[in-house]
């Protein structure tokens, strides 16, 4: 048996990836499956995996399938045969990596939140433009063939002029006041509103596009956590936060991020209510998106359960029958996806770091507008 | 044949009724259901209707089963036979009505809002008192007997300490901009925040306890109306309403009112969220409760939907299978039974003036927040 | 205050009701709320309630609004002044008191099951039509609006070609082997398909027309019960029942009735599926369907839940808002209005003995076809 | 930069593929996934890929990762680098390409129905007994970590003594008459109830053990189909087939299959019925599990909603945090992790031939019980 062996001509893109923990994990699975489900610009070579040390970095590697691993990361992004940095380390780092990447030359996909400061996020948005590198950031929520449905039934009309949203991320993670206290619990860290209220306020402008105004509220439910130690650490940044919204169209809603929010697991949800329709939606079933139109005679009028399917792209290259539905990892190939053709220049960056550092705007004003008890300009 | 003349002793309580549209039916309703589901301490006399007209007053009468009917409410107000005046009226009226009758030395019960202003709303609570008798405005959804569970669940410290809650009262029925200018629309009428966001107002305090402080938020989604002539009407209140919480208790939260939520129809919803476990409801299925508890092993957690049955009084009284569902008449039955006993000294006013006062207070204090956009006090 | 004291022209229908249970309060609720609901052809007058002795009848005719009591029910049935006998009592007296009603020239209702065997059903609709009263069989589910809706939209065809049913009705409420023996479980009671099977087998012909042929499967889950001394009685009828169906439309079906169902208290689903739409419907939610239509384009189909509102007639006699749900007893109302609309001529029968002796036909059918392990023929 | 290269000593398995269509493509995002997700005791080497022509096999092995393509299975079977030969090919292949794989001595792995008829299935599981190779059916919705937690509930007897099963299989992709006649279709093909029907009874054995008779009903709904000239074909296949069950337990069940059930697109749900509680699922939601038990006190017994998470394995693997949720492909790489497991001698075959030759034998039964009318043995 002689079968041919097969050429394939696409140009390489080799990834360094910094950071093994979850999200390291999760972004190693989206280009694993990003490259059977996908026909990619480019070959993906995983080239190299950093984490802490040596040892940790080489577990990692031969788990995750990299070729190679070092306990430093700057001799990954430093390494000229790597075209793009995956950062994936803990919120403090990235801002640094990121400065160094792009420094380098390289594209850079970093997760979210950007950077702990607006200022910050902008910085490295500057520098990448400025080096003319792609950037994205992880929003993978976005990612879902639904949420493209339900922005194209907005963009298109179908709900007619949309007058308000609301929209939801908690969770319960940190609903446990005797949970130790962490790196996400500083100021740095950010709190609720940074690590979840960031989703939120993504998908209100994914949908309705830019946030001009708002009017904050932030709270601290467990005001201490254990110190590891024997004592407890005072907690400096929110359990909750919400905000009141207004859109440059016209349009009001609300957002509200938790995460101590018992029972709730994947509470990111969103109501949207036009003038001839409405939407809803919630990532604890996120192969579907609930419709409703006034195009309908009254006596059948109802919100109808979409289920997702090949009507849905990409949905289709994962599976040819509806029904059969995406799991969270498959967002991440998507988010791979398109993260690569926007490198390929096939299409713009969907989540540049200009899009990262507008979340932290946000994120900031609400912080700022709650300190202060009135309305801030986000325009 | 002669079966025994049937005697009942129980006093006599005769009733009169102003107002014949929606909540007049209502509430005629909730008085025949009342009589049949419920060992009531009175026998009810449905006595005299009032209308504008006698001609009115008069179908109105034969329809809703009331002996007499007249199109002067003042005379039903002074009829010495009465012993309870029920107002629906329009709102504008509720307070001239009230006052009258209990100038007269009846029991009032009186449909929401109580009054437009909450001053207007606090004379006729202070008269109620001054003149000893018994009143009670109509705070339907609080008479489930699924309320009654997830407060009981709330105060018997099975969620643990209660942290945040979020209340939504959303319908669409003035969601089209081309349904003409009404009562509703002007000032004294009150707007979405008075009209739906009463509602959740008091099922958050009924829930959690005193709100001390709300920042506000309102917005006019459909500036004019068309006017019934060839013209159009400037409207001068809020189609949204929103506002963040904080009660005594120290939990937090939100509400939010809307009347032009194409789509919604019912979604009088709340979230309560505690250290310990969670609820969730919604009035579109208000025969169910969600329950999440810790106390379940991790594997076999989740939100249990609850259904009513006889386990929660007074289901029992109206149908002895659970699963079997009360109806919107029927939480009307309930209110006019806790009306009676609280007239018969059984139990204390439940929803009394004082409570209607209450709610004015809240809603007023919204605007107040949302047009100075600052937090206000409410305690 | 000299308010015209109203007439009444309408013709005087009296009631005597036999039984005051479950169902006897439901029918009295019925009765009371069908009067204030609805325009009805005639004036009611509760005018004697019987029960096993005068004593229980007493109280009951205090509490149910009844004028008269006796503790023996020939004497109401003999009774010349009552035109409409309604028969609560055990499923065993049905037979002899609706032929003793029958013969004495009243208009009989009657709680299903109309008698345990087709034979005795047959003979209590011949005698009904040989006397020419009027009769109705207590069919409440198939009085929900949103059940009319379902028939209408498969009769009008928006289904496109009906294909196939799938009916349950299932509850938990002899789940309980340690529960006594009651007359539901000798022979003469029926089993989980007399009593529960008789709704899925009544919503199925509702919807689809005539069953032609039907293949059995009847299983006794709980063999004995305690017999209230200290022994144990063997159960002799089926805990659950089963059958495939063959309509004379050709569609094919199945229906399941169980009372062993732990967790479930009215289940009582359909699913219907044709050429170009289908409906799924619980009474667990009655105030909802799902309908599916393929005149959607792709991306946007999905099932969509319609909430009962006006445009479902008669929902807006009891509520003009949607939304609001009507409960179990407001089914019993309108049931009670149909039939006093068929005495009165203005409709045909919609529930006469003859359609109660179809169903037990077809309960006797399936369980003859389960003896004998093969299709039996109910054309 | 010099990061340690990196060794690995697990022994590799050369998989070959047979089939690139959609469960050929599914098959490699299981294989790319599993590498990732599990610690598999294998090296995965995708090595060729087998199509009707070498060009059609070249292009997916390019797509799907395989090294090498052939335009001829034999030529893949007989490689003697080759460990595992995955078949994916149309069902009537099955047969002849196994048993040509186990006489070379590979393990196989192949998608359901294993064979059109029981006895070459029967045929197909000896010779691998016999072979000494291991083998695997594709029933990856098994493989959900929320049919685990089913199973073990059941088994740990949370649910008390066992006494009903509902089981549902239906999509509607058949529902639409003028679709084209296709291979499934003919008698070989096997119609619903082999195609779909088998997953019903795959689950139905995997929760509650062995059927020991069947009582089965099949309908054809589409007599004929068009045949892709001018004419049409007759169907020779059952559309929906249906069976009332006996298990060896005692329980009694029923399952249906279905694809004309319009508007369904992964309608596997399941109900289970146990003395001490129930369970609920639906694969249109797979993440999810309901769950009552009448260990809670009365008024707060419901159904719960059981979110995937970490505390139902391998779900962890896949995501750190609960109710990210897996999708259909993950099912698949547990579906491999499985399967290499097996072969490494690590646990017992999940799904061998010998569970597919099982379904087959229970599809057949009830084929024959349908066309006889008659209860059928599968003990």
């Amino acid at each position: 048996m002689e079968p041919k062996s097969l050429g394939n001509e696409k140009p390489k893109l080799r990834v360094g990836l910094i950071g093994t923990g979850f999200m390291g994990k999760t972004h190693s699975f989206g280009f694993a499956a990003a490259e059977r489900v996908f026909d990619l610009p480019f070959e993906l070579e995983l080239h190299t995996v950093a984490d802490r040390t040596e040892e940790l970095a080489g577990a990692a590697a031969r788990t995750l399938g990299f070729k190679n691993a070092t306990g430093d990361w700057r001799r990954l992004v430093g390494d000229p045969d790597i075209d793009l940095v995956d950062i994936t380390a803990p919120n403090a780092f990235h801002r640094e990596m990121a400065l160094a990447a792009i420094a380098a030359g390289k594209h850079v996909y970093c997760e979210k939140p950007l950077a702990p400061r607006a200022a910050e996020a902008a910085e490295m948005a500057n520098a990448a433009v400025a080096a003319g590198v792609r950037t994205q950031v992880g929003f993978n929520y976005l990612c879902n063939p639904m949420m493209a449905l339900a922005r194209d039934l907005i963009v298109t009309g179908e709900l007619g002029e949309i007058r308000s949203y609301r929209g939801i991320h908690a969770e319960d993670y940190m609903g446990d006041a005797e949970s130790p206290f962490t790196f996400r619990l500083d100021k740095v860290g950010g709190g609720a509103l940074a690590d979840l209220g960031s989703h939120a306020l993504a998908t209100a402008e994914f949908l309705l596009g830019p946030i001009e105004r708002v009017l904050g509220d932030e709270v601290t439910v467990i005001n201490s956590r254990p110190d590891g130690k024997d004592g407890r650490t005072a907690v400096e940044v929110d359990d909750i936060g919400r905000a009141f919204l207004r859109f440059a169209s016209g349009a009001t809603g609300s957002i509200e991020a938790s995460w101590v929010a018992t029972g709730r697991k994947m509470q990111h949800n969103f109501e949207v209510y036009g003038s001839r329709g409405a939407l809803a939606f919630s990532q604890e079933r996120f192969n579907e998106l609930q419709f409703y139109t006034t195009a309908e005679a009254g006596r059948v009028r109802g919100f109808r359960r979409i289920q997702a399917g090949p009507d849905h792209p990409p949905y289709g290259l994962f599976c040819v029958a509806p029904g059969h539905q995406l799991g969270f990892n498959d967002l991440k190939a998507i988010e791979v996806a398109l993260f690569l053709e926007a490198i390929a220049g096939i299409r713009a960056e969907p989540f540049s770091f200009r899009s990262g550092q507008r979340i932290q705007e946000l994120v900031e004003a609400i912080h700022t507008s709650a300190t202060g008890g009135r309305w801030v300009s986000t325009a």
